[in-house]
């Protein structure tokens, strides 16, 4: 077209070019595209017929320009739009060509004929303006803009995480930082398991492993400092938190708890110091959830007053039981109690498993678990006991024991609630694996966040390549998680407190709260460890950028300690049971009362105005927030017990009535833990001073209430609590907080403190 | 209690014992319970004043019967209702009690009390409730009774499923049930990669490597033959896949699409047989997902008609390139053609890597991306150019070249166009991946469902344990994804189809249906193989069940062949192109029609009747779920067209308003992703003749949909499509539909017929 005598002798005919250009170099030249030009070619009546013919042979889908014209093209436009960084219409760019080659006239007839030529333009349709940018070099986006800020001050942030706990996590973080912490770069398990063992005896020395025991066995008596040291730990290596754990947590504590002073002081010093290296023997290969099940048997053995330890068949074996391929002397064995040929129950024995050469001993069979999906750095096995024989004080016999006539004793006469009482006391390991979770989730989104901030992949055409941590995908991706590991830290701090100042009466309900919140952060850990994989594409898979490893390590952790699923059931039936007690507890006036601040729920929160409500400031409202927390929690608990007393009551045997409405059982779990974080979430959130931590945590404290609603949003609009215009309202200003949480994003991992040698990550290696 | 002189006197006072047992037996005695018993208690009249008084003692929180008692009261109990299947309450428990101490006789003043006491069982709750079933021990209940039924027949589901294909399936599972294939228990990198190495030979030796070009070069030009294999390959391990597909499919097809006759001759041969090894090298540090911004130069030199291909900085070095740590002795290089100064765009070249002797040749470095998440049967590499010279004849010259004059030439004017023709070529890969995947899923689900209906945990209070995946839970977990497996496998038949029998106006369809696909299989897959994991428990996370490797090894499955987020965005403009069409192609009596047709899908399916029904017959309806996904998929991408003109024409950038938009054109690839699905699914289950297969196809299709429409339930009631009373009903569908399949889960998993080697997990092993 540039060589065309025609163009040279009317340079008007320059106005096409752009609109020409765009039309070709689009991946196809569509049939609409075509006759629509044409058509503009027919309308336009300053043309001659050679002219308008000249210019329909240039948009004749049988005869493209070739390669080299279409270049041709392309650099005759960028020779008069570069550098501009305004935005121009393409029959704009076709005038400015015009007036380039005649000197600076455009002549009047085409003046007049450019609306048309800008209808047309618009005509063809949204898409195609982006052709315009293919001739600009600088174009300013705000999406380009985006980047971190810092608006609060990091330390101060990282002040308010630690609070009270300052001591043992800076403890903790300088041994980890030291050079024999350094990973090895190996796959050999038997490499890695005493690579782990050894780290282990580190922290023994350090005074780690003993110190929530008692004083007169070596400790400091500081269980707040055990949860903190787990937490802290779990930024290095989750090996070597669950070989910890194991040792001074299952093993020792299992000891302590279950055990009384003579077993304290038999035992206590040297597990602490890892001399005594043990397992905490409960799950069998047939019995793991329904620990009530375990086969293993404890006979008493009236004429010595011993018990035989034994696997009564192949399925009735220990396995899984961490520390015993390798490294475990001794274990805390659970089996039920027969005494005269009777059946008593669940109970807990000190057996011997190897001699103090590591020789297993006579009666014991051990095999290896082998390699798993994680935690390679800890040597599970499984065992089997054949008879064997141990003295009757080696019964750990708190809760059950047998009396110098051979008869079974214990201070709890029903079987169930001594067996829950005594599973009851262990009940800080689902405290300390939510809290490690945690802090894989942060290690994580350090990881993935720092990354997306720097890495650069797309742009506007003609513009750099933007951060992909400014793509609204991506901050969907990553904000709502960011937000969720904030708000987990505070409510797993609210546990741990509950619990260390527990009273008996508490127990039940920090049962309920410790499973809730297990189950919640280890799912949630999950899958934010599996999002950050992905955010981070092929860099996400290799295994120096350590997602490899936090994610495998820590799957296992939706498992252990009580598998969610039924720890959510074990939730929804305390709740049932407060709820059946906060029945029972009323008279006809209670209830009438009860009834009655339900109905003023829906007068006041259900209210046409209200549940059609858009305003921000109503959106942003933490008691909005909280109020339609509560309101599904109370509302599904209700239903799901009105559908049990339904099921029962017309006959259906309640195991099935359980089955039947499984499902709702579980989002009464669900709806409870969310309104436990969501309420010590924003009790933190109060409690903070500092106005620019304030700040941006009111903002994560909105994100996480907001998504949790968009996530549940299904259930609000089906029960009438929303109308589809709110939550719509809603999903928009979640897309409103991440991107302004985005900017932020870096200080709030870099809040953290996550040391440096834990983030050997080379993605987000410091340059 | 039962020592008391009083019971002895008057047996009609063991009527309260199954209660006071029930009552202690609880975990914790509350309050209100006490108050009920005592208002029960002081109720009877027909008591003394000293039984009354000691029936109290017996329920006084303050002196617990001790644990020996406690088990006196249960065995007394036990006695009477052992052996009874019959549900009974507690007060008939105990009227069979005082029948028996009585020698037959109740005494009338206890009739009379009855209904009394059975009000207070009732008030005691439903929890309680339970309680009656301690002294039973022979329990039915539906959640029991449920088992696996085979309805159809297995093969004749295997024969429609490989329709087509069972030769080359057999073939291939023949292969792979050979010893010579039998997993290697090692973790070294070195011995996965021999050992995947020299099975890649093996198929090669079989005629698979070059089973998809043509006769002339060794092959069978039977492209179909290759998809299949790559999908029946995949039941066996993922890094061969792999391996496979970089050989045969990426480095043999680059060459293939992007050569001409030439290259076909000089190399097609040897790379079929696995003699040239070679690499498929696009992906750049810097540019993954945007290939277009790749940097490595091929600049042209005329004086003696070479290119010399250049890495310029380490961020443009090639990354993640399979083959190429160890194996590749050539690999397809991409970079951008330089011609006198000027950049032509990404063009493709053969460049030698090693010699025949496996030596890295001068000017080549490379670096091994060392161990993975997963996929470490494959050595990834990295490699830098250093100014190295190839032919010009090395350049694969079908879409770009240089002419004799060292003019750049293409028989595609657009760069643009150009570059998505190349790209396009090479959409194989988003077939065999997403392919690949529905066979990882298959082997999860087959492992998980085979070992939830052996697997027994908890059951009813005094019956038999029960298999999990009699559990609802359980069922919603695992039942949707069978169904997705089934919808997956048929339309990616179709999808393989389409892509066999294209012609070049198709192609834009296709891709956007590859890249769809793609990313939903992908991430079906990932999901499903989590929930595989958890549904096992702790078997799960042992390597040698197979989900560690299944999971792992295709994690990285939704970021290769394409990033899943950049898929559903290029499904999505391409949507928004065909949308422009449409309403470009429309006159204005088209756009009254085409809005007409809208307002009659209101009419019809959006009418009060119809939002609201919830008959099960309409909810089963296959052209009511058609008709819902149409609409979501319609009703999202006109909205996300007038949002983006909106933006646009408001004078947002229009890469700004893509952004702001980005959550929502996701949703636009996966609404139409999904409405393919269902399509081809009912479309495959209509051509199925067989009657028992039909059925259960039927209802599979029936879940698939359902629970597609339960996902997405938040949209379709914040649109008005649905009311809150249907959403409901779906749910309860979906319940019982999981229900019903879950009795033929074990049989729908046989028929994937996966090589009882590839089920080598444990767990699933025959016994």
């Amino acid at each position: 077209m540039l060589e065309s005598p025609l163009v040279r002798k009317n340079p008007s005919l320059y106005v096409f070019l752009p609109l020409f250009y765009t039309v070709w170099s689009d991946s196809v030249l569509t049939p609409s595209e075509v006759e629509t030009m044409k058509g503009l070619l027919r309308s336009q009546s300053w043309l001659t017929d050679e002219e308008r013919d000249f210019l329909l042979s240039q948009i004749n889908p049988g005869s493209p320009p070739t390669a080299q014209e279409l270049i041709h093209w392309r650099d005759s436009i960028l020779k008069i739009s570069n550098g501009s960084a305004q935005k121009q219409s393409l029959v704009d760019l076709g005038m400015a060509m015009v007036k380039h080659h005649t000197q600076g006239e455009v002549p009047s007839t085409l003046q007049k004929a450019k609306p048309a030529l800008d209808q047309i333009e618009q005509t063809l349709g949204f898409i195609s303006q982006e052709g315009a940018y293919h001739f600009h070099s600088h174009r300013d986006t705000l999406t380009a803009r985006q980047a971190t800020q810092t608006t609060f001050e990091v330390a101060a942030l990282t002040r308010i995480l630690e609070q009270g706990e300052e001591d043992i996590i800076r403890k903790v973080k300088t041994i980890i930082s030291d050079p024999a912490f350094r990973y090895p770069d190996t796959t050999d398990l038997r490499t890695k398991r005493e690579q782990v063992l050894r780290w282990a005896h580190y922290l023994a020395e350090q005074g780690l492993g003993n110190i929530a025991y008692p004083n007169e066995y070596g400790g400091k008596g500081d269980m707040a400092a055990y949860f903190a040291a787990m937490e802290a730990l779990s930024f290095h290596d989750i090996s070597l938190v669950v070989k910890f754990g194991v040792q001074f947590g299952l093993w020792g504590m299992s000891v302590y708890f279950l055990g009384t002073e003579k077993h304290h002081r038999k035992y206590l010093k040297q597990i602490g110091t890892l001399e005594l290296p043990g397992c905490f023997a409960m799950t069998e290969t047939n019995h793991g959830s329904n620990v009530k099940g375990i086969e293993t048997t404890a006979t008493y053995n009236h004429a010595n007053q011993t018990f035989t330890i034994h696997t009564p068949h192949e399925q009735a074996r220990k396995e899984y039981i961490g520390n015993a391929a390798l490294h475990g002397r001794m274990a805390t064995v659970f089996a039920k109690l027969i005494i005269d040929g009777k059946d008593y129950g669940v109970s807990a024995f000190v057996v011997p498993l190897r001699d103090a050469h590591g020789k297993v001993l006579p009666g014991i069979t051990i095999e290896d678990c082998g390699h798993k999906m994680g935690l390679n750095g800890v040597d599970n096995g499984i065992i089997y006991f054949n008879q064997v024989v141990i003295p009757k004080d080696d019964m750990l016999d708190r809760f059950s024991s047998v009396t110098a006539e051979g008869k079974f004793d214990s201070p709890i006469a029903s079987d169930n609630r001594r067996f829950f009482t005594m599973l009851g006391t262990l009940v800080g390991g689902r405290i300390g694996i939510p809290r490690s979770s945690v802090s894989t989730s942060k290690t994580g989104l350090t990881i993935a966040i720092k990354y997306s901030d720097q890495r650069r992949q797309f742009g506007p055409e003609g513009g750099e390549e933007v951060p992909i941590l400014n793509y609204r995908s991506h901050q969907r991706r990553l904000m709502p998680l960011l937000a969720n590991v904030y708000a987990l830290h505070f409510s797993l701090r609210y546990l741990t407190h509950r619990f260390l100042s527990r009273t008996e009466e508490d127990m039940q309900e920090i049962e309920a709260l410790a499973a809730g919140l297990k189950a919640f952060a280890t799912w949630n850990n999950t899958h934010t460890l599996q999002q950050c994989r992905e955010a981070c594409g092929g860099k996400g898979y290799l295994t120096e950028n350590r997602i490899d490893d936090l994610k495998n390590d820590t799957d296992i952790y939706t498992t252990f300690e009580g598998d969610n699923t039924v720890m959510l059931q074990l939730v929804a039936k305390s709740r049932l049971s407060e709820f059946k007690q906060e029945f029972a507890n009323m008279n006809l006036f209670g209830m009438l009362n009860y009834l009655g601040n339900q109905a003023k729920t829906s007068l006041s929160e259900m209210n046409p105005l209200i549940v059609r409500n858009t305003d921000d400031d109503h959106l942003l409202d933490p008691e909005f927030h909280l109020n339609a927390f509560r309101f599904r929690e109370r509302d599904i608990l209700t239903s799901a017990a009105k559908r049990l007393k339904r099921h029962i009551e017309s006959g259906m045997d309640s195991f099935d009535a359980f089955n039947v409405a499984q499902h709702h059982l579980i989002e009464v779990g669900q709806a409870y833990v969310e309104r436990i974080i969501l309420e010590q979430f924003q009790a933190a959130v109060a409690r903070v001073a500092d106005a620019g931590c304030k700040t941006v945590l009111t903002r994560l404290c909105a994100l996480f209430a907001l998504s949790q609603l968009e996530k549940n949003k299904g259930w609000y609009l089906e029960n009438g609590y929303m109308e589809g215009v709110k939550t719509k309202a809603i999903r928009k200003m979640v897309n409103q907080l991440c991107w302004d949480i985005r900017q932020e994003a870096v200080p709030l991992v870099d809040a953290f403190d996550i040391p440096e040698s834990c983030l050997a990550a080379p993605i987000v290696a410091k340059r």
